[in-house]
């Protein structure tokens, strides 16, 4: 299949856990998500970055092959999200935010750009998402992310980009938001019903379940020994999701359930290490190793 | 294989949830461990009820098959507590807690119940607990429970009591506060390490973790569409893990796998109703039914 295309934030993260601290790493949402569909797909970036973004940065972006074309670099500083986590690691106390150019992003699709196979609106303001999705040809699959600022700030654009996407993945905080409902089984048929054909809600540690018309999939989060720092996880489950996906061009339910595993295997790295210093590291033999494990982890024998 | 010999609380709960309320309900770990077990083997039950325990309820026991030989009938009252859910149903607030017979209770073990094929050693005393130890000849598997309140005042009895025991079953607050550490894999490997063979991490809605020295096993709750009232799951998980593991005598890693499913499966049936409404209501063609469907909800394919 063809090209993955991702909007989003492209960020420098200064976050803190109970295991260690940095300062202005790389972080933002589309650089964990395009970093991890890197490793299974081409992938095109629609983001903004200012004057002080460092170079190295970029190099490293296009050494995982992904194409910067819609990388805007425009005056002033680079967006800064400075957080906290407990011992838990569950939530991020969100100490600093400096959106800085990201406040005045609007996407701008190039014309190489304009005919993706799939595409990922990253967690922007949903009027955004709107003017993406009448910037492009239609692709064969459109996810989408968002966040509680939106939900209640912006609920009618939010469900009329809904109506044209066809993967919705969020965290159950936001699911139980969005459907006003604490029971995530019927926020799924509110929300299903209402357009979106998958819904995904991610629970960190707890794992993820997807939701369609005629089935329901639940996978556990890969237990690990060493989380370090869960940013970025919910990102780089969309990216390896989608990164699956887009590689294998098949969007069959089977299909569906394989992504959200490598999914979930994908951020299984992302928290072993601070900013993508894990998945950056990484080679495609472990990720196919620990899908393996993760089928062990959750296989049973049937009893027929 | 023998039966299943189970020591711990029958009592009389009122319960409020923000979908109903009930008062001196049927309730107590041992009730719902007895009646999910009930479905799969035969139980043998060790607990103690007052004077006012009403018959209907011995009845219905009985009605379950369940042998109530050590079922002890005391002057006083039986056991009380009083608990309310708020929305996200994940953990109740005790509001009162009346122990009355079940404060003296020492568990005395009739003849007929002195050779089980496995025990269930439910959440009292560890002293207790090892007091049923020695009054049993050793069975081929021995599972047990514990809370906070133990693990704090009395750490030493009941690391004796985990020396002696092949499966640890608790939820994952009990784990953390055990094990004193946030990180439920290496609570495992401090506790395996101590003569534990399996650890069971119950998770509430978030499903459950299985370890022991070689593999983990992780399954999601049954996500559902209506829950009434949490009461009493962990207990029935552990009723259809045991009792599934006394149906089939085979103590592999494999069935150990399939007990976790059918122990999840019992519980989510006890989530749809209060007290042991649904638990009583229930056909074992139901339960096949959602283990076919559980199935359903954790599998995929294999990439290779």
């Amino acid at each position: 299949m063809g090209a993955l295309l991702v909007v989003g934030s492209v960020a420098l993260d200064s976050v803190k856990t109970p295991f260690g601290e940095v300062t202005e790493v790389l972080g933002g949402s589309a650089t964990y998500f395009s970093t991890a569909a890197s490793y299974f797909t081409t992938v095109r970036l629609i983001a903004v970055v200012g004057e002080d973004f460092p170079e190295a940065h970029v190099k490293f972006l296009k050494s995982r092959g992904i194409d910067l074309t819609g990388l805007e670099r425009r005056p002033g500083q680079t967006f800064r999200w400075k957080g906290a986590y407990t011992h838990q690691l569950n939530e991020a106390q969100t100490l600093d935010t400096r959106l800085n150019v990201f406040e005045t992003f609007r996407p701008n699709i190039p014309d190489s750009y304009r005919a993706p196979e799939l595409l990922f609106l990253g967690n922007i303001d949903p009027e955004l998402q709107l003017s993406v999705l009448e910037q492009v040809k239609r692709p064969s699959l459109v996810a989408c992310d968002t966040m509680n600022f939106w939900i209640e700030r912006k609920p009618e654009a939010l469900w009329r980009v809904l109506e044209q996407v066809d993967v919705l993945i969020i965290n159950d905080g936001e699911a139980r938001a969005l459907g006003r409902n604490p029971n995530l089984v019927q926020v799924a048929k509110e929300v299903l019903s209402r357009g979106v054909k998958h819904l995904i809600i991610k629970r960190g540690e707890y794992g993820v379940l997807m939701f369609n018309q005629k089935q329901m999939f639940g996978a556990p989060a890969f237990p690990l020994e060493a989380v370090l720092d869960p940013t970025g996880a919910g990102d780089t489950f969309a990216g390896g999701f989608m990164g699956y996906l887009s590689s294998t061009g098949n969007l069959s339910e089977e299909s569906f359930r394989r992504a959200v595993v490598f999914g979930s295997v994908m951020a299984s790295f992302t928290v072993e290490g601070f900013s993508l210093d894990r998945l950056r590291a990484l080679d495609y033999k472990e990720i196919e190793a620990r899908f393996q494990e993760f089928k062990r982890l959750t296989h049973f024998e049937d009893i027929r």
